[in-house]
Protein backbone atom coordinates (compact mmCIF):
# COMPACT_ATOMS: atom_id res chain seq x y z
CA UNK A 1 0.00 0.00 0.00
CA UNK A 2 1.15 3.44 -0.98
CA UNK A 3 1.53 5.62 2.46
CA UNK A 4 0.72 8.83 0.62
CA UNK A 5 -2.20 7.55 -1.81
CA UNK A 6 -3.82 5.90 1.79
CA UNK A 7 -3.78 9.35 3.54
CA UNK A 8 -5.18 10.83 0.66
CA UNK A 9 -7.87 8.87 -0.01
CA UNK A 10 -9.19 8.98 3.87
CA UNK A 11 -8.53 12.63 3.81
CA UNK A 12 -11.33 12.20 1.79
CA UNK A 13 -13.84 10.97 4.80
CA UNK A 14 -16.11 14.14 5.55
CA UNK A 15 -16.38 15.02 9.17
CA UNK A 16 -17.95 17.78 11.54
CA UNK A 17 -16.29 19.11 14.13
CA UNK A 18 -17.36 18.09 17.98
CA UNK A 19 -16.20 19.55 21.37
CA UNK A 20 -16.49 16.45 23.69
CA UNK A 21 -16.72 17.08 27.01
CA UNK A 22 -16.74 14.51 30.55
CA UNK A 23 -16.61 14.62 34.31
CA UNK A 24 -15.23 12.09 36.52
CA UNK A 25 -15.59 13.39 39.96
CA UNK A 26 -13.99 16.43 40.15
CA UNK A 27 -12.00 16.15 36.94
CA UNK A 28 -13.28 17.76 33.65
CA UNK A 29 -11.82 16.33 30.08
CA UNK A 30 -12.19 18.17 26.91
CA UNK A 31 -11.08 17.98 23.23
CA UNK A 32 -11.95 19.00 19.96
CA UNK A 33 -12.72 15.94 17.60
CA UNK A 34 -13.88 14.86 14.49
CA UNK A 35 -13.77 10.76 14.17
CA UNK A 36 -17.86 10.40 15.01
CA UNK A 37 -20.33 8.56 13.50
CA UNK A 38 -23.75 7.46 14.61
CA UNK A 39 -23.63 3.59 14.42
CA UNK A 40 -27.48 2.48 15.67
CA UNK A 41 -31.16 3.76 15.58
CA UNK A 42 -32.28 1.80 18.12
CA UNK A 43 -30.89 2.13 20.37
CA UNK A 44 -29.33 5.13 19.25
CA UNK A 45 -25.50 4.65 19.56
CA UNK A 46 -22.65 6.74 18.41
CA UNK A 47 -19.14 6.35 17.96
CA UNK A 48 -16.09 8.31 18.94
CA UNK A 49 -12.51 7.64 18.78
CA UNK A 50 -10.80 9.43 21.47
CA UNK A 51 -7.18 9.47 21.67
CA UNK A 52 -5.23 7.21 23.88
CA UNK A 53 -2.95 9.54 25.36
CA UNK A 54 -5.45 12.39 26.06
CA UNK A 55 -6.86 13.39 29.64
CA UNK A 56 -10.04 13.59 28.00
CA UNK A 57 -9.78 9.65 27.45
CA UNK A 58 -8.79 9.48 31.51
CA UNK A 59 -11.88 11.02 32.64
CA UNK A 60 -14.48 9.33 29.46
CA UNK A 61 -12.83 6.07 30.81
CA UNK A 62 -13.31 7.16 34.68
CA UNK A 63 -17.07 8.55 33.74
CA UNK A 64 -17.85 6.12 31.72
CA UNK A 65 -19.96 9.20 29.76
CA UNK A 66 -19.09 11.88 27.52
CA UNK A 67 -20.88 14.93 25.80
CA UNK A 68 -20.75 15.66 22.18
CA UNK A 69 -21.51 19.30 20.95
CA UNK A 70 -22.07 20.04 17.61
CA UNK A 71 -20.51 23.55 16.50
CA UNK A 72 -22.12 26.09 14.23
CA UNK A 73 -20.57 27.02 10.92
CA UNK A 74 -19.25 30.17 12.70
CA UNK A 75 -17.85 28.48 15.82
CA UNK A 76 -14.42 27.93 14.41
CA UNK A 77 -12.84 30.05 17.35
CA UNK A 78 -14.48 27.28 19.90
CA UNK A 79 -12.87 24.45 17.95
CA UNK A 80 -9.68 25.98 18.00
CA UNK A 81 -9.78 27.04 22.04
CA UNK A 82 -10.58 23.30 22.86
CA UNK A 83 -7.50 21.80 20.83
CA UNK A 84 -5.64 22.49 24.33
CA UNK A 85 -8.11 20.21 25.96
CA UNK A 86 -10.09 21.50 29.30
CA UNK A 87 -9.15 24.62 31.20
CA UNK A 88 -12.06 25.43 33.72
CA UNK A 89 -12.36 28.32 35.66
CA UNK A 90 -15.62 28.51 37.90
CA UNK A 91 -18.49 27.92 35.30
CA UNK A 92 -16.22 28.07 32.27
CA UNK A 93 -14.20 25.86 30.01
CA UNK A 94 -11.90 27.69 28.03
CA UNK A 95 -13.32 30.96 28.45
CA UNK A 96 -16.89 29.28 27.33
CA UNK A 97 -19.69 29.08 29.84
CA UNK A 98 -21.24 25.83 30.79
CA UNK A 99 -23.53 24.03 32.53
CA UNK A 100 -23.84 20.45 34.12
CA UNK A 101 -25.73 17.91 32.13
CA UNK A 102 -27.35 14.61 33.49
CA UNK A 103 -24.20 12.41 32.92
CA UNK A 104 -21.85 15.28 35.00
CA UNK A 105 -20.55 16.05 31.60
CA UNK A 106 -20.21 19.70 30.85
CA UNK A 107 -22.76 21.37 28.65
CA UNK A 108 -21.41 24.72 26.68
CA UNK A 109 -24.25 27.19 26.26
CA UNK A 110 -22.78 28.21 22.80
CA UNK A 111 -22.94 25.54 20.47
CA UNK A 112 -26.07 24.91 18.89
CA UNK A 113 -26.48 21.37 19.62
CA UNK A 114 -25.63 18.92 21.94
CA UNK A 115 -25.99 15.34 23.16
CA UNK A 116 -25.14 13.61 26.50
CA UNK A 117 -23.81 9.55 25.87
CA UNK A 118 -23.36 6.58 28.39
CA UNK A 119 -20.46 4.40 27.22
CA UNK A 120 -21.68 0.82 26.57
CA UNK A 121 -19.36 -0.62 24.61
CA UNK A 122 -15.15 0.22 23.48
CA UNK A 123 -12.40 -0.81 21.74
CA UNK A 124 -9.13 -0.16 22.55
CA UNK A 125 -7.12 -0.77 19.73
CA UNK A 126 -4.68 1.67 17.43
CA UNK A 127 -3.72 5.11 18.45
CA UNK A 128 -7.55 5.94 19.94
CA UNK A 129 -10.42 4.13 22.02
CA UNK A 130 -13.76 3.47 20.05
CA UNK A 131 -16.01 4.42 22.24
CA UNK A 132 -19.80 3.42 21.58
CA UNK A 133 -22.00 5.37 23.33
CA UNK A 134 -25.81 5.13 24.17
CA UNK A 135 -27.44 8.80 23.35
CA UNK A 136 -29.31 9.59 26.81
CA UNK A 137 -29.83 12.99 26.23
CA UNK A 138 -29.57 15.74 23.43
CA UNK A 139 -30.53 19.33 23.40
CA UNK A 140 -30.85 21.99 20.57
CA UNK A 141 -30.18 25.40 21.45
CA UNK A 142 -30.99 26.90 17.73
CA UNK A 143 -31.46 25.28 14.31
CA UNK A 144 -27.55 26.29 12.65
CA UNK A 145 -25.77 24.75 9.77
CA UNK A 146 -22.95 22.57 11.03
CA UNK A 147 -19.47 23.51 10.96
CA UNK A 148 -17.25 20.56 9.00
CA UNK A 149 -13.73 19.87 9.19
CA UNK A 150 -13.35 20.99 5.64
CA UNK A 151 -14.93 24.62 6.64
CA UNK A 152 -12.02 25.07 8.90
CA UNK A 153 -9.17 24.11 7.02
CA UNK A 154 -8.02 21.34 9.40
CA UNK A 155 -7.17 18.11 8.95
CA UNK A 156 -7.47 15.07 10.97
CA UNK A 157 -7.12 11.76 9.06
CA UNK A 158 -5.07 9.80 6.61
CA UNK B 1 -35.10 12.73 26.66
CA UNK B 2 -37.49 14.44 23.74
CA UNK B 3 -36.96 11.71 20.32
CA UNK B 4 -37.70 14.31 18.32
CA UNK B 5 -34.68 16.53 19.39
CA UNK B 6 -32.68 13.64 19.58
CA UNK B 7 -33.41 12.67 16.11
CA UNK B 8 -33.26 16.66 14.41
CA UNK B 9 -29.69 16.60 16.85
CA UNK B 10 -28.26 13.33 15.59
CA UNK B 11 -28.85 14.13 12.33
CA UNK B 12 -26.71 18.00 12.22
CA UNK B 13 -23.83 14.55 12.36
CA UNK B 14 -22.12 15.66 8.53
CA UNK B 15 -21.11 12.18 6.21
CA UNK B 16 -20.18 11.45 3.23
CA UNK B 17 -21.87 8.12 1.00
CA UNK B 18 -20.05 5.06 0.36
CA UNK B 19 -20.43 2.38 -1.59
CA UNK B 20 -19.63 -0.31 0.61
CA UNK B 21 -18.51 -3.74 -1.03
CA UNK B 22 -17.54 -7.53 -0.08
CA UNK B 23 -17.00 -10.88 -1.33
CA UNK B 24 -17.07 -14.62 0.59
CA UNK B 25 -16.38 -17.16 -2.31
CA UNK B 26 -18.89 -16.39 -4.87
CA UNK B 27 -20.97 -14.35 -2.89
CA UNK B 28 -21.27 -10.49 -3.26
CA UNK B 29 -22.74 -7.91 -0.98
CA UNK B 30 -22.91 -4.20 -1.65
CA UNK B 31 -24.80 -1.24 -0.36
CA UNK B 32 -24.69 2.74 -0.08
CA UNK B 33 -23.61 3.29 3.66
CA UNK B 34 -22.64 6.74 5.46
CA UNK B 35 -22.16 6.16 8.67
CA UNK B 36 -18.12 5.79 8.60
CA UNK B 37 -15.44 7.36 10.04
CA UNK B 38 -11.42 6.69 10.77
CA UNK B 39 -10.31 5.66 14.20
CA UNK B 40 -6.47 4.98 14.02
CA UNK B 41 -3.82 6.55 12.86
CA UNK B 42 -1.58 3.95 13.10
CA UNK B 43 -2.47 1.11 12.66
CA UNK B 44 -4.60 2.82 9.95
CA UNK B 45 -8.33 2.14 11.43
CA UNK B 46 -11.75 2.79 9.96
CA UNK B 47 -15.40 1.63 11.56
CA UNK B 48 -17.88 1.29 9.26
CA UNK B 49 -21.58 0.34 10.59
CA UNK B 50 -23.33 -2.39 8.30
CA UNK B 51 -27.21 -2.52 8.68
CA UNK B 52 -27.05 -6.05 10.47
CA UNK B 53 -29.71 -6.95 8.46
CA UNK B 54 -28.74 -7.04 5.02
CA UNK B 55 -26.89 -9.58 2.60
CA UNK B 56 -23.47 -7.08 2.69
CA UNK B 57 -23.72 -7.84 7.08
CA UNK B 58 -23.52 -11.30 5.96
CA UNK B 59 -21.17 -11.43 3.11
CA UNK B 60 -18.57 -8.88 5.65
CA UNK B 61 -19.56 -11.30 8.40
CA UNK B 62 -18.30 -14.58 6.08
CA UNK B 63 -15.14 -12.81 4.26
CA UNK B 64 -14.15 -10.89 7.25
CA UNK B 65 -13.06 -7.75 4.82
CA UNK B 66 -14.50 -4.87 2.90
CA UNK B 67 -13.97 -1.98 0.13
CA UNK B 68 -15.02 1.52 0.60
CA UNK B 69 -15.39 3.52 -2.26
CA UNK B 70 -15.44 7.50 -1.86
CA UNK B 71 -18.23 9.17 -4.50
CA UNK B 72 -17.53 12.53 -6.39
CA UNK B 73 -19.48 15.07 -6.10
CA UNK B 74 -21.50 14.13 -9.11
CA UNK B 75 -22.02 10.59 -8.37
CA UNK B 76 -25.57 10.19 -6.69
CA UNK B 77 -26.88 8.26 -9.27
CA UNK B 78 -24.58 5.64 -8.01
CA UNK B 79 -25.38 6.31 -4.65
CA UNK B 80 -28.98 5.98 -5.27
CA UNK B 81 -28.43 2.48 -7.40
CA UNK B 82 -26.60 0.58 -4.76
CA UNK B 83 -29.89 1.57 -2.32
CA UNK B 84 -30.97 -1.49 -3.49
CA UNK B 85 -27.83 -3.98 -2.83
CA UNK B 86 -25.76 -5.91 -5.12
CA UNK B 87 -27.09 -7.19 -8.23
CA UNK B 88 -23.83 -8.45 -10.22
CA UNK B 89 -23.56 -9.48 -13.91
CA UNK B 90 -20.77 -10.28 -15.11
CA UNK B 91 -18.29 -7.79 -14.05
CA UNK B 92 -20.61 -5.19 -13.74
CA UNK B 93 -22.16 -4.24 -10.34
CA UNK B 94 -25.79 -2.30 -10.73
CA UNK B 95 -24.64 -1.76 -14.35
CA UNK B 96 -21.49 -0.45 -12.88
CA UNK B 97 -17.76 -2.15 -14.21
CA UNK B 98 -15.65 -3.88 -11.15
CA UNK B 99 -12.34 -5.16 -10.82
CA UNK B 100 -11.09 -7.47 -7.97
CA UNK B 101 -9.45 -6.03 -5.12
CA UNK B 102 -7.13 -7.62 -2.91
CA UNK B 103 -9.38 -8.49 -0.32
CA UNK B 104 -11.46 -10.61 -2.93
CA UNK B 105 -14.26 -7.39 -2.40
CA UNK B 106 -15.16 -6.14 -5.71
CA UNK B 107 -13.90 -2.11 -6.58
CA UNK B 108 -15.65 -0.02 -8.89
CA UNK B 109 -13.66 1.49 -11.16
CA UNK B 110 -16.05 4.81 -11.43
CA UNK B 111 -15.78 6.54 -8.27
CA UNK B 112 -12.87 8.62 -7.37
CA UNK B 113 -11.29 6.77 -4.34
CA UNK B 114 -11.51 3.53 -2.60
CA UNK B 115 -9.69 1.89 0.31
CA UNK B 116 -10.02 -2.06 1.22
CA UNK B 117 -10.32 -3.08 4.83
CA UNK B 118 -9.59 -6.23 6.84
CA UNK B 119 -12.07 -6.64 9.73
CA UNK B 120 -9.89 -6.77 12.90
CA UNK B 121 -12.96 -6.36 15.67
CA UNK B 122 -16.39 -5.78 15.82
CA UNK B 123 -19.15 -4.74 18.49
CA UNK B 124 -22.48 -6.66 17.52
CA UNK B 125 -24.81 -3.95 19.37
CA UNK B 126 -27.57 -2.21 18.01
CA UNK B 127 -29.56 -2.46 14.83
CA UNK B 128 -25.78 -2.32 13.02
CA UNK B 129 -22.46 -3.86 13.58
CA UNK B 130 -19.91 -1.71 14.08
CA UNK B 131 -17.13 -3.24 11.91
CA UNK B 132 -13.61 -2.36 12.59
CA UNK B 133 -11.15 -2.41 9.60
CA UNK B 134 -7.48 -1.80 9.18
CA UNK B 135 -7.02 -0.49 5.54
CA UNK B 136 -4.57 -2.73 4.05
CA UNK B 137 -4.91 -1.39 -0.10
CA UNK B 138 -5.95 2.03 -1.22
CA UNK B 139 -6.55 4.13 -4.46
CA UNK B 140 -7.09 7.47 -6.02
CA UNK B 141 -8.47 7.15 -9.60
CA UNK B 142 -8.72 11.31 -9.77
CA UNK B 143 -8.56 14.14 -7.22
CA UNK B 144 -12.55 15.46 -6.77
CA UNK B 145 -14.56 16.56 -4.02
CA UNK B 146 -16.68 13.86 -2.55
CA UNK B 147 -20.18 13.89 -2.43
CA UNK B 148 -21.59 14.40 1.13
CA UNK B 149 -25.39 13.25 2.29
CA UNK B 150 -26.39 16.88 3.19
CA UNK B 151 -25.21 17.36 -0.91
CA UNK B 152 -28.03 14.50 -1.88
CA UNK B 153 -31.01 15.94 0.46
CA UNK B 154 -31.09 11.81 1.83
CA UNK B 155 -31.08 11.08 5.54
CA UNK B 156 -29.82 8.54 7.15
CA UNK B 157 -29.33 9.58 10.79
CA UNK B 158 -30.97 10.70 13.81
Amino acid sequence: MDANIKKKVLRLIPYGLYIATSRAEEKIGAGTINWVTQSSFSPPLVVAAIKVDSTLHEVIAASRAFALHVLGKNQKDIATAFFKGAQPEGDTLNGYRFESGTTGAPLLVDPPAWFECRVVDEVLRGDHTIYVGEVVEAGLRREEEPLTLRDTGFFYGG
